[in-house]
């Protein structure tokens, strides 16, 4: 990726960002500054957020290298999908939109509740925390940063105070973005995440990151779920069992085409259930879940060298609108 | 709605406005301005208008918080769509695109040809002459307004005196647009209103505004008809045999359901002709016509406090096609 | 077409080439100055190309008067799709992105390798070289042009001077936009000519230009093909079997029925084989292929003064897959 190494996902989020202070009012949430001096976007917390803030946010989520549209397509079970594509899917969002940045602190490290979070988005990559950072061999240094949160309550002041030292930030050059999954903003930003889910099992699976070049993905947007649980259940469910990625990439055939065979979700045996029924067969504990089945449930591959394509995979849109239609 | 009384949809449409007459060549439309100062947007009189000038002046009608895209898509039955999204769907739907505003006149006031025209825009809410106004408590007080007219000739002095009487606007911070049905612009900026119809029938049946969140929805573009009559019935069409709407609310489960089973044109006893002999029918009496005909097709309805979404209602696109091709 | 006289193709697409140039390393181009102070771009040879630089340099091809998107759809057998529009086709599609202009030179010429090349783009209409500029009756004097040139090597040094003599430009005042067939940039920018490849056969089968308003298109991005003659026959074949046009046009219906019923490519007697096998089949030799076979499949024709609309063709998705997917 050293080809990427002068682009600063940061830099390119800063209008991004200021676009988003610039319409709060029309797009639902709410922008404060926090007692620290980091500014504070509360995007479906004590606002309502909103569709629209849910695309802007993941654009900023994938360093304004990605662009998210909305489609509604009568002629599918469901109306409302969102259209994902990135020219640079690596930095974009491995380097910037995964949420992998463990942000999580205990009872006696807050002095109050325990606090639970994966951050995600531009200023990961100016931490470099995660070891996905080595293996993709990129890191930011801008001198402003911004991060997305999937919670519904603000950060705790370690936490802050941990984002600004391992950032290298001064309080007044950060802003985190709050989206609790269960806020239409919420739900929006992580089906977004579509092509990033695609990317990242691309990885696991041992595939050349080196050799992916673009790619583009859809999903259906589910009405958000009425509590965590219901709500992510829901987001996952909308990338395994709706979600569609096509990725151009380079090298072997033999590689493109085992990769085809397994990105899909369909090759984990827990494919079928909905992420709900799933997570509680697990007794909700995340890491027992088969980490195969995070994927588009529909795959194209193709490779730029040889020409072909392949296809695997298929959408399970019966599965979903028995989830989330009366 | 209080919480969006301080944004002004003119203000959000000035830079529409700004842009549509930089481009009016590549519009073509024609930009002038009349004998009293006021700015007027000729989109399909002595212009041949466009596609995306309707498109343009559909942005400019949602006072600049809705987006409207067009699809080509070769698998329907009708191959050029609409898709319109808002993320303040009644500030921008009702409180600036409806068209509500009486700026008739009899030929008695013009001192010559009677004239009449509902009026519709961002200018309706400086002068907030509808009783819709007060049900979605808002108005707009910015110093230059736009208002959009679906005629085929230049409003007469008397109207264009009036428009500026009760927006309290000087002559040169109106810009007024003409937008004929028969033209390209004309259907164009009809068919836009697809989302618009869904919320003004989801105000007639009483369900409370306060708990529309968010909106989506799409319909095909016809070919503009020869005439008027035969223009207006083809929009019309579009939304009520070709529309297809996905409203979030908030609010009990039991007036989601109600809404869904209600909202779509299928309800009404009058589905299933075109609009144009329905009108005949009715000896073309606009009034006489069952006004729960006016919404989209297909109504997908969420609530965001359950998570339950209802669809009702269905596409009829045998008919629109039927009526548009030969 | 003399209303259009005063757009200026290149002056609309100085923007498009500044935001290219701003956007190089996301986008994967190279933009270098030549030794004869020309600027250089590009898109696929010595540097990656993207599918979002293809579609920048479609809508710089197309002289800022058209927009291309991209689309995924998961219901279609190919999954990337792009969708393309103009409000002025004639003037964007046949003034601009048509490949018309002959840039070709011999080893004698070159003192090199001979070298072959159509030009296309804003800077045909600077130089005017074609006939089909009296035809349609335009020409551009803008003091800035932009040429965009499907070759995978640079241009010798007597073509370059070729186009700034005959462009009447000084060397920095022109770009020079290169794009390989098999890179993702060439072939996004070709298969963006949908539209274009109507507007051509339209004028060949001698109906009045002067009647084309408006135009918008959809087809299916084929990933690149291997070598040139390949990537060129993926190219064609994504238009001729997988290529929708819809055109808004005025006039009689006599001539509006006469476009629909010969526009489309399935009235070729070449229709049903890929292009690549045509090609060879005429050993080769481009000027052997039926010129009518070069035309979108689907072929949607709407008259604005009758309010009529014909449709012919259809689409053959299953050659497409056949050729492209494994």
């Amino acid at each position: 990726m050293s080809e990427f190494k002068n682009i600063s996902v940061n830099k390119k989020s800063e209008k991004l960002v200021e676009s988003l202070v610039l319409k709060q009012k029309e797009f639902g949430i709410k922008v404060f500054h926090h007692a620290s001096g980091v500014q504070i976007i509360d995007a479906g917390i004590n606002s309502k957020g909103s569709i629209i803030a849910g695309l802007k946010i993941s654009e900023i989520c994938m360093g304004g290298l990605g662009t998210i549209k909305l489609i509604v397509d009568h002629s599918k079970p469901w109306p409302t999908w969102l259209s994902v594509s990135s020219s640079i899917p690596v930095i974009s969002c491995l380097g910037s939109q995964y949420a992998g940045w463990d942000l999580s602190a205990t009872k006696e490290e807050t002095g109050n509740d325990s606090f639970f979070c994966l951050g995600s988005g531009p200023a990961r990559s100016l931490a470099c925390k995660e070891k996905l950072f080595t293996d993709i061999n990129y890191g930011d240094m801008n001198s402003k940063g911004v991060l997305i949160m999937e919670v519904d309550k603000l950060p705790p002041r370690c936490i802050i105070e941990k984002i600004l030292k391992d950032c290298k930030l001064v309080a007044q050059d950060l802003t985190i973005i709050l989206t609790p999954t269960q806020s239409l903003s919420g739900t929006t930003q992580v089906v977004s995440r579509v092509l990033e889910v695609a990317l990242h099992k691309t990885h696991t699976l041992g595939f050349d990151l080196n050799d992916v070049v673009e790619g583009v993905a859809s999903a259906p947007l589910p009405s958000p779920g009425k509590d965590f649980t219901e709500a992510m259940g829901r987001t996952n469910d909308a990338i395994l069992y709706g979600g569609t990625v096509h990725l151009w990439v380079k090298g072997k055939d033999t590689n493109s085409k085992k990769l085809a065979e397994e990105l899909s979700s369909k090759n984990s045996g827990d494919y079928g259930e909905s992420f709900s029924k799933i997570f509680k067969n697990v007794n909700y504990d995340f890491y027992k879940i088969d980490p195969h089945l995070f994927a588009p449930a529909n795959v194209w591959i193709s490779n730029l060298n040889s020409g072909n394509s392949w296809n695997s995979g298929s959408l399970n849109l019966d599965l979903l609108i028995r989830q989330w239609k009366l």
